[in-house]
């Protein structure tokens, strides 16, 4: 029997997650029963998500001190016992954080074998999917608009504003650091980009949107939300993807203006995840696929090598380390 | 020439509205121009929103001391330089609070002299169409679905309840006081009413809306938006008409769990005034008279006298004092 190598959830973080917070194991691997395949995790995807699920329910159950560390991956099945599936066939599951996982089939779907593999977890994955519809369906982007992205350097944020470029409108990028903020602009086409540790978010992303804000893509929450707020144009729209900047912290924020701001400029906010698309998926990818081939669309990815890097990967991801999608290769 | 009695925003509130904010004084009648009309007041609207003029610019720009308090009205034509108009014409204007005005015509639309008067304030004026645009266009609430309004006993919180019912809904209203409480259920149809000042929000809540919150019709913000944001269902709406316990206060709250929860429970906030649905009025006036006919909805109205009321009218209207729509009678 081959051992399975594992990182548990040690201790669930009250403030900021440390390394000290996980730890690794080693079970074993696991026999699919009627209905189930065996995984093998090939790549685990890293999202700023993972540190929301230690936080409480989201939409998944919260995660206990002791669990395998969740998280979605590409994994290849070694084992079927289910009839939509067989040895070989690819699929993104929430298979942990671990070299082998078994689970039930049935809401699983074959992926497309489409080269290099790490595509199926950044563009053709919930990054670009998420980017896609979030920017496209809860924006409503128009041609001539102001486009804004938080996290704009991260793995969804790269994808929006090559998106909104690609219709015509004008694309502001929220990143911190300065060289994060040139690379969007001489890398990704991004018209202007700020850089939110700079100290003057409000006067720079002024001076970034002059026209105000009619999309602004929420990444991160707290003051950089909370700022867009303040310059949302009347009408305004509002995708909210995340709040990365509430996950790794004992006391969120609420912005300010809010809900002030939405009844005086007559803002649309709307939260979404990219599941909630699912019945468009294959337009989405079409598109996509259109996008990378022409090169309209520049695919970034970071990819880490071993199961033990995965604490640290997510840890920095946090911390925004990381420049486009950020993922682990385990096998 | 006749006097123009009017009261004039003496000073910019910084916290609490006072008396002393406001002075009475006397203008002159003004002689109309080309398109314009001289408007004598009968009923001064008295509205949360005054307040926030005070604040800073909103869907209007802001008001500065020593200004002719600001307010919406109806109004009776006297004289008439327009062709849109002719004296014995009832229009809604914001003539401010004085007995005379001299407006532009081309933004004024007749009215059809409805009696009792009043009326055109309440069901058939900002309050009933607020309440049916923003229930029904932003809420979309569907039969069997809980919603839930706040300033429940108030202008617009009544008929929101009302039209909540009618269309097969559970309706929950919060309101400050059991005696308010009490009536909203004896005398409105709503199914549970929660005081906000007994002082366990969101116990009390959870038990009027044990299925939780699809549709949040928010007048209040602050606290209020706080708690129901906790407990809104997945795929929940938000109306955002109105933040009162926002505008009489010198540092307003941002409530926790923005974005956090708008992203995890994927729920849809939609900011809005009513005229941003003024192509569908005719409908919206329809549906009101056919259900004040029918007894469907009961209007409910709080008339004062004397423009010299109009400063503590406002006053007791912030501090929550009254039930239904309050307005000052003028001439």
């Amino acid at each position: 029997m081959t051992a399975n190598r594992q990182i548990v959830l040690a201790d669930l973080p009250k403030g900021k997650l440390e390394p000290t917070h996980f730890r690794q194991a080693e079970g074993t691997v696991g026999s699919p029963g009627e209905g189930e395949v065996l995984l093998k995790v090939l790549y685990v995807s890293l999202d700023a998500a993972n540190r929301a699920w230690m936080q409480g329910a989201t939409y998944r159950s919260a995660l206990q001190a002791g669990d395998v560390m969740a998280g979605g991956a590409l994994a290849e099945v070694v084992e079927s016992k289910a009839d939509n599936l067989t040895a070989g066939d690819l699929v993104f599951a929430d298979t942990g954080w671990q070299e082998y996982a078994v689970l039930p089939a049935k809401r699983l779907a074959k992926l497309p074998r489409i080269e290099p593999l790490t595509n199926l977890l950044s563009v053709y994955g919930v990054a670009g999917l998420t980017a896609y519809f979030g920017l496209l369906e809860c924006g409503q982007p128009k041609a001539g608009e102001t486009v804004v992205v938080s996290a704009a350097a991260g793995s969804v944020g790269l994808f929006v504003g090559q998106i909104a470029r690609l219709k015509g409108c004008r694309v502001v990028g929220i990143a911190g650091g300065a060289a994060k903020c040139q690379m969007l602009k001489d890398e990704f086409g991004f018209d202007a980009a700020v850089d939110y540790k700079g100290g003057n978010l409000f006067k720079d992303l002024k001076a970034a949107a002059p026209k105000g804000i009619d999309v602004y893509f929420d990444n991160t929450g707290g003051e950089i939300l909370e700022a867009c707020l303040f310059q949302m144009n009347v009408h305004g729209r509002i995708a909210c993807c995340g709040a990365v900047s509430q996950y790794d912290s004992a006391a969120p924020f609420g912005p300010r203006g809010v809900p002030g701001l939405i009844v005086t400029k007559r803002l649309l906010l709307r939260g979404f995840i990219v599941s909630d698309f699912a019945e468009m998926n294959d337009r989405a990818m079409a598109d996509l696929q259109t996008w990378t081939a022409s090169g309209q669309i520049k695919v970034q990815e970071d990819v880490l090598q071993g199961l033990e890097s995965l604490p640290g990967a997510l840890i920095g991801l946090l911390a925004g380390e990381n420049v486009g999608k950020r993922m682990v290769k385990v096998a």
